[in-house]
């Protein structure tokens, strides 16, 4: 019954009233039949469909249907002449169903077609679109830039053109010794011959030719040593003619007559007035010479004071020795004694930062010889005071005090102002202050001394092996280059009243004070004190910064070209990767450097403390710091516009206004990519080829590290900015950091020429980075780890961490003072160990950025998963990779005295990264 | 052949034979019949199962069969006793089925009963697990800090408890005349007075019993005034006898006789040498004595050096007027004038620091009387000099220079040694400074003063106004205080002779430079300099900065409790909210507060020169600074590791290790949460509530701002810390920031009543502030907008934007420093404003925190959705709210000069946040 129902409505009655009349096991066999073999033949012919669309005919169905006859097991013929009718029906039915189905592939088809057209010209539209966008901001920036170019009718500064005087000093009738006590930079020096732009040439007499001791000579090595590192000086020029200063090497010279070192009175040396008069530059009075005297063989005060009685007129005096009321505040300088090397690195004779606390909590050795003066009695209370101090401590503290020498001193040294002589070898003192937290230093007993040689030797070695100076009576000395230099951060000056204080004072100090205060030391101790080098080049910036004449500009690296200059590689228009044609990341604009050279007189003013204590730089003057100021942020609006672009003009903003403009606090500016690569040419194109269309590129430099230089056949891909390809001399993992002349901008993104950076990660690092402009800023980050198993040192670690110390410069923002500091500030053993081992280069980076700075790196937000850090296979597959990065660490912490490295726990994202926001508002990137 | 097949292979051969004779249409219908009912039986029956488990029988399938046997169309007898046949088998199929059916669902019913079991074991274990975990970690802390406790040996430090000498100062012979010009702290101080934990005790002689001027006495303005301000200062003590220090107001004084005014000569008034020396506590030399000589209302150098010859002994000398000689540097303190009020916000005498430049260039204002001194010459090329430039600038330039005063000066102040009159009055000095980028100030024509009344008049007024000054000479001239200030950042000092590079220095400076000397400027202005009070408050500041004394401690604010001390309210065990017993994220451990005062004499040491030019408060002793350094790295693992939780140990990593411990380059510590309340106390109890289990929770902290006390009857629900409630004395938004007492840590988590902060988000944000202890670090970011229509200012904004310059305090982490900042360094009027609109604290801390580190907040990550920020529903409802934002940002910019605000375009996640990692890798957070 359903069955006839279910046939009238899909059929007419009358068949199925004949239907009705066959036997229903027919039937069934019938339906089953059909019912099998329908879809099959459907699905066949659908198959078959394109090959058989144009000769078809009723044959294979026949031939499918007789193939399946066999399965029916049924042979009745007048079933098969109903069959057939039904075939026939069904043929009918079935070519229906083959116009339908054809036509419906046909409108597929057509649909497909039309689809794709509409795909691509949507897509040319959105490229178009944002090519559009793109041209539309880029043209205000133009036109931004313009009229800034208009307002702004200030010359474009450089670095200064010299402006030179063209004659040697006039003689001028000699200074009265009463007048010479009070001279003072305003009155004895003679700026005229020191224009601003001149560039503070100096002069040296050569110390062969003039000897300013009576019946002596200057000591061989120092002859040799300060010629030789003023050689090295940017300032020393050969033309007395245009010279700012002289210099005069008075000491430390020895009497000429060899029998007369056993006696003790001849180590007074008398300055010869008449030599000194007859300089040639002396022009009567001496102005603008700088008498320097140094100390080294012989520390005792005769010989640390030349000039106690001697008429010198305008010249400054530089010697360690010094009587308060000879020393001309402002204008006399006292110098460190030259105890060090001539030059090179000096972290081989220093002692490790930590641990804080040492063996002994303070220590002091010396003998001090006879002396008569008034103020003997105080300093036998201060011993008795310190001896007391030792024997009567309830703490754990250890003393270590020895007011005599064993074996006793040479009575030879003795000069009667109550100096403290040293003790023993330089050997046995070192071992001693290696295991000091505090050394004393006690003031030589005679208060009108305010240096003394011996008393500079006790800084040097203290600072030198880490056991933080306490001077006792250090109220009354002056430092070395104490003008510039703070170094209330690096000793404890302390009064000799304060002696029954100094354990309580001494206790006070917690562990991080103390490493801080022996950081300091030894920075001042690296930079300023500890080679005949530095000193002199201390000697000369502390000078210069007195006039703020700025220092000469760091030299940048010249890049060697790749190519000849005739030749220049076809460009080839790159495959599009990452093309990212949705989102519209800022303006493409015309290369535009960074402002070089802006605050060559104020940074001296400004940041005059840092250059010195902080930063340890005073000595070249950079196009720009990570530290210039900002300007605030309503001068902006009130005439300082100049290179801003606000976001939203000033209104603030997301999407598409945040994207517009760079915003924050900086003028707008561009980056640099810095590529190493090695002989991987294809590697490089495609690296190159990434770059096309990032915003903000000013141009890439191509750092060439192979033995042959690129083939001539390799074709440039365009990066739609300036590529430059320099050669390396040498193959170096150091090169990456070179200060090339073709960086125009102070943001510098290095890449490893196989890493892949999206273009918006790009960016948002970009924007991260000009607020953090002294850190580094990237994505791969890493740590160190305390070796747990043998605990003497770090390890490298690359696992999944929560907290890093490292981002790998293979991906990373650095601001381009980093690239000379690299080569400046850091000593030459870690690069030469980069050298050997070929690998490390970003390990130093981020130890030298985080010891400048005592700051993390930044981590910034990356889709990029870097090729399994930390996974088993890599890690068994690199071992000796990084069994050599942990070597590094432990190697770059001894060289550096300490581990700057310090640790940061976040990772900067886009303000509105996975946020919900409403649907009429836009985040700041799509994807990041 | 199928069928049978299948039929053998499933049934047995002799059932398979006779169901091949049937009729296989008959078989076919049975089959269907069969295939048919079985499923809608079983159906049935399963679904029926529980009813029908007890009392089953045969019906209802027999019942089911017939009402189903309606449907075949069939009904052939012996059909139906097959099919009977049939039935019985299936119904024993059935039986058995139903059997297994019963068996499975009982089963089932086991399993899911033990599973459920299983499962609440499991949430039992995770808890329990958890609950272990943390007090596993717990258990460690406190092993840890016993440790720490036995290792540590040395005495907990306090702030300095006094220890005062007991008599005042023996008698001593007078100084020799000659000595006393080569008077030092180390030779005519005597230290036994002024112990390290003294808390430096100053006596201060009453200036109506001591007149130290023959024939003359002290203003009387200023006699009340500097009576009045040194009541506030915290070193003054009554008791002469336990004194470090004595202050004598010498001036600035007038003759007694009125008449005498008109006549010159008087203005050299001689110090009346008696009455010094019978001042009680002379002691024979004036040790520890400082005679103070201000210059307010007369200038001119007569007045202004009471002291030239007179005989004051081991006295230090405190004026503004100075020669080179007789100045003993480190000794005598040049103060500036006394030209402001005594005490109070200074602000409104203050020009903005925005616009850079201003309408000239330079500008000069003075008359020079007659001076027949050797440097006349000098001054006068100077002057042409100047005057050239004005002239022959081919810039746009513009300067006012006018060296004779119209209308002319009264000569009376005239005093031969060639210092520069005011010309006009204060206000039309003002006006002029006001449009002045740099003002000229030139030093006196005769070479012997390093320092003179008129020049420090000229100085103050100039950073009053925010002019520029540049000191032509300034390479002789002494600043005030400049022992401690850095005055190279604020003021310009060229020696005469570089008068013709002038221009060329100041136009090299960029808007950048010259904005942060104008801040500077103010900044040394406003807290060393405007007012009487300050003025004599830096000057024993820097007499106890010399001794290295530590400030006294800043106070506290004593929180009065709400309750009585016999009540406390009954705790009421929380609903469970936001329990997320599911993660971890930090110990539970007891309350531990930060350490105090740990570096009260090495704050002034490491970081003197921030505490004077950065922070600007030496005026007081802080627990803890937000600057204070970290131990280096190795040194945590070296002697140093009290209080350092390392990740993993010191390996790192992140999930558990993580969770763990703090890491970072801090030791461990814990936080306040500060909640302001406004009498509602439902929603209080709920946030306290929400804050249970919270790690490093150390103390909540309600501050009660209702008129009435909260109610007894309300129930306190347990946080899991201590809760204290105190009652503010007044409803004051300003309360937020009170330091009070109850305060324990560094970090202070500020919160409103109504924020929902998430535990994990609050543990993250603690973590990012423990790197950021110097800036806000928290949730809501909001910026100040450029008021694009009416251009005069910024106006509040709070719409969604990718940069941001605020963090609200309504839910932000600040460092405990701040609280006392918010109350001592910023003007009195931004606190009154807030309480006037009772709106606006946060952004008053967000520009106190600004103004201070010169650092944007930090936004961290946040899950927490803010009450639609922004939208316009809000907006509107809350226009008036918006409104008085806008005027706060512009009313608190007017204040400080400028908008300190800087903006960021980042938000600070965990490292590992929607990143995907290895499946065996944990994350940092669950979900944040």
């Amino acid at each position: 019954m359903i069955l006839l129902k279910l046939c009238k409505m899909l059929l007419n009655d009358r068949l199925c009233q004949w239907l009705g009349h066959l036997k229903l096991s027919r039937v069934i066999l019938m339906v089953s039949v059909i019912l099998f073999v329908v879809p099959l033949v459907t699905h066949y012919y659908l198959s078959k469909y394109d090959s058989l669309s144009f000769s078809f005919d009723g044959n294979p169905m026949r031939h499918t249907l007789d193939a399946y006859g066999d399965f029916s097991l049924m042979n009745a013929a007048d079933l098969k002449i109903r069959i057939e009718e039904m075939l026939r029906i069904k043929a009918s039915v079935s070519t229906e169903l083959r116009e339908l189905e054809a036509r419906r592939a046909r409108l597929q088809r057509e649909a497909a077609a039309a689809g794709a057209r509409a795909d691509s010209a949507k897509t040319e539209h959105s490229r178009a679109a944002a090519e559009l966008q793109r041209l539309r901001v880029s043209a205000d920036q133009a036109r931004l830039a313009q009229l800034e170019a208009i307002r702004r009718d200030s010359p474009e500064l450089a670095p200064p053109s010299p402006l030179l005087p063209s004659q040697p000093p006039p003689v001028l009738p000699p200074l009265p010794s009463a007048s010479q006590h009070h001279c003072r930079m305003h009155s004895c020096f003679d700026h005229s011959r020191c224009s601003l732009t001149s560039g503070f040439p100096v002069y040296f007499y050569d110390p062969d030719t003039y000897a300013p001791i009576a019946g002596a000579e200057v000591d061989g090595f120092l002859k040799t040593t300060v010629r030789q590192t003023l050689g090295y000086n940017a300032h020393i020029t050969q033309d007395p003619k245009e010279a700012c200063i002289y210099l005069v090497l008075v000491g430390e010279a020895f009497s000429s007559e060899r029998n007369s070192i056993s006696s003790g009175d001849n180590l007074k040396l008398s300055l010869n007035e008449t030599v000194i008069k007859s300089l040639p530059y002396w022009g009567g009075d001496g102005r603008n010479h700088v008498l320097i005297n140094l100390a080294r063989r012989e520390l005792s005060v005769g010989a640390g004071d030349a000039f106690k009685s001697a008429m010198t007129g305008r010249a400054m005096i530089a010697q360690s020795t010094f009587i308060l009321n000879q020393f001309r505040l402002g204008f006399d300088i006292v110098t460190p004694p030259a105890l060090g090397p001539p030059g090179g690195d000096v972290w081989l004779d220093c002692a490790p930062i930590a641990p804080a606390r040492r063996k002994y909590l303070l220590s002091f050795q010396g003998s001090q010889p006879l002396f008569n003066g008034l103020n003997k009695d105080e300093d036998k209370s201060v011993i008795e005071a310190l001896q007391k101090t030792a024997k009567s401590s309830s703490t754990s503290d250890v003393f270590f005090l020895q007011f005599e020498c064993d074996p006793p001193v040479e009575k030879r040294t003795v000069y009667p102002i109550g100096d403290w002589a040293l003790c023993g070898t330089d050997r046995s003192r070192r071992a001693l202050l290696k295991d000091s937290t505090f050394v004393v230093i006690l003031a030589p007993s005679d208060p009108s001394y305010t240096s003394t040689a011996l008393l500079q030797a006790r800084l040097y070695e203290g600072l030198r092996s880490g056991a933080i100076p306490v001077i006792l009576g250090g109220d009354r000395i002056t430092l070395p280059y104490d003008e510039v230099l703070d170094w209330r951060r690096a000793v404890l000056m302390l009064p000799k009243a304060r002696v029954p204080e100094l354990h309580f004072v001494l206790r006070a100090f917690s562990d991080a004070d103390l490493l801080a205060f022996r950081r300091q030391g030894r920075l001042f101790w690296e930079r300023y004190l500890s080679s005949v080098q530095v000193m002199v080049d201390s000697l000369l910036a502390v000078v210069r910064t007195r006039l703020n004449i700025p220092a000469r500009p760091a030299a940048p690296t010249v890049g060697t070209p790749a190519f000849n200059e005739s030749y220049y590689p076809p460009r080839l228009e790159p495959p599009t990767i990452d093309a990212e044609p949705e989102e519209t990341l800022g303006p493409l604009e015309a290369p535009y450097s960074s402002p070089t050279y802006r605050r060559n007189y104020s940074i001296g003013l400004v940041h005059g403390y840092e250059l010195w204590n902080e930063w340890a730089d005073p000595f070249a003057l950079y196009p720009q710091t990570p530290w210039d100021p900002p300007v605030t942020s309503e001068a902006r609006f009130m005439g300082s516009a100049a290179g801003f672009r606000p976001v939203g003009a000033g209104a603030g903003g997301a999407g598409k206004e945040f994207s517009e403009a760079l915003g924050g606090d900086r003028p707008r500016e561009q980056f640099t990519v810095v590529i190493l690569t090695y002989e991987r040419e294809a590697v490089l194109a495609a690296a190159v080829a990434r770059l096309r269309g990032l915003p903000y590129l000013n141009k890439v430099v191509v750092v060439w590290n192979g033995r042959t230089p690129p083939s001539a056949s390799l074709a440039w891909p365009e990066s739609g900015a300036p590529v430059a390809v320099v050669r390396a001399a040498r193959n170096s993992l150091n090169n990456r950091f070179l200060p090339y002349d073709l960086i125009d901008t102070e943001a510098v993104l290095c890449v490893d020429d196989d890493a892949h950076l999206r273009h918006d990660e790009i960016v948002f690092a970009f924007r991260v980075w000009r607020e953090h402009r002294d850190r580094i800023v990237g994505f791969p980050g890493r740590y160190h780890a305390w070796d747990l198993n043998y605990n003497n040192g770090f390890l490298y670690n690359s696992n999944y961490s929560c907290e890093l110390s490292m981002v790998l410069t293979g991906a990373a923002f650095v601001h381009r003072y980093y690239l000379w500091a690299y080569w400046r500030a850091l000593p030459a053993a870690i690069r030469n160990y980069v050298d050997e081992f070929m690998n490390c280069e970003d390990i130093a980076m981020n130890f030298l950025v985080a010891h400048i700075t005592r700051k993390p790196p930044v981590k910034v937000t990356s889709r990029w998963t870097f090729r399994c850090p930390g996974c088993p296979v890599t890690l068994s597959s690199d071992e000796t990779h990084f069994h050599e990065r942990h070597k590094c660490i432990q190697f770059f912490s001894q060289v550096m005295g300490y581990t700057p490295l310090l640790s940061t726990q976040y990772r900067a994202d886009s303000v509105l990264f996975k946020t919900r926001i409403p649907h009429d508002k836009q985040k700041c990137f799509k994807f990041i």
